[in-house]
């Protein structure tokens, strides 16, 4: 397993890891398998993504906040129960197939690392499982 | 890693993909392992849920529609931001167990391709992973 | 592949499962690889959050069932739509790393059963792959 670190600078956003997920999958040498990206926090998350148009991850972070706003009525008295309920949405672990030793992405499909309550400094670790 | 299409028929759906899952599980000959389903696509998702009264499915989408409506003031300018939204909501890769040679759903469990930028052709990926 | 009970006691709840898969990774002997916990059930959920303050968990329940609401114009006649809605959601599989022979949870991270149609007798499979 390997990790890096990943630097956010604003309290919601996502940032594209795909070539640091790629360089991970490269350094594993398995030629066929599956990915795992991790987050372990609780308050962030990583999905798959389209990756050529940023507004998309722009209209992706404006919906779940949407959804979940960042102010009412929580139990949590942290004042971060938004980004918990996000994670739990959007899912702290994503897999993605490895073929002929890359990471086997769909056309339009980047990874990202989606925080929900920064900036601050994270780490994502990388799994990759196979021959 | 076996791969299948999909013809989907309207702009939202969930197509119930089980016996093609079931078939490519049979064929990779992994006795006790896991199944990994992936959609290679940004506008699409994949999930296990109830595959015995197709109702489940209709009130999976309607109510994932209502979330996340077609028409808002999105960045994205391809008018489809809502399906990369419920794509990173119910998720691109969905994980199965394998056991005795077969894909292990629980009693009531179907897999199911979500549609929500339909009707298009799209594919499906199976990598299935252990001994 | 091993798998325990989870009593459930309320119709909506997170339940902390950690020790329980902690207990499955050991007893697998995976030095590393990944741990995927499975819900073979269509009402309900897995998923990795805080562990250390409950009110996150509450917080989690409640945000989900408000915009998911319990009676709503459903097509399925069982009463539970709501349940299987959060369940495509939130999903039925977690992934997460296993190095050292041991869970890799992040910090403050534990694992949930999430009862989206309780009380009930529930049961969580554990897969674990690696070396």
């Amino acid at each position: 397993m390997t990790s890096f670190d990943v630097t956010t600078h604003v309290r919601t956003e996502l940032l594209d890891i795909t070539d640091k997920v790629k360089d991970a999958v490269v350094q594993s040498k398995v030629a066929s398998g599956m990915c795992f990206v991790y987050v372990p926090h609780t308050t962030a998350a990583v999905t798959v993504n389209e990756g050529y148009d940023s507004d998309v991850a722009r209209d992706i972070t404006e919906a779940l906040s949407k959804l979940v706003p960042h102010r009412a009525s929580y139990a949590h008295s942290e004042g971060n129960s938004d980004a918990h309920i996000k994670a739990a949405i959007v899912g702290s672990c994503q897999a993605i197939p490895v073929e002929e030793g890359r990471l086997a992405l769909g056309r339009w499909q980047g990874v990202f690392f989606c925080e929900f309550d920064g900036p601050r400094q994270r780490r994502v670790q990388v799994q990759v499982i196979g021959k």
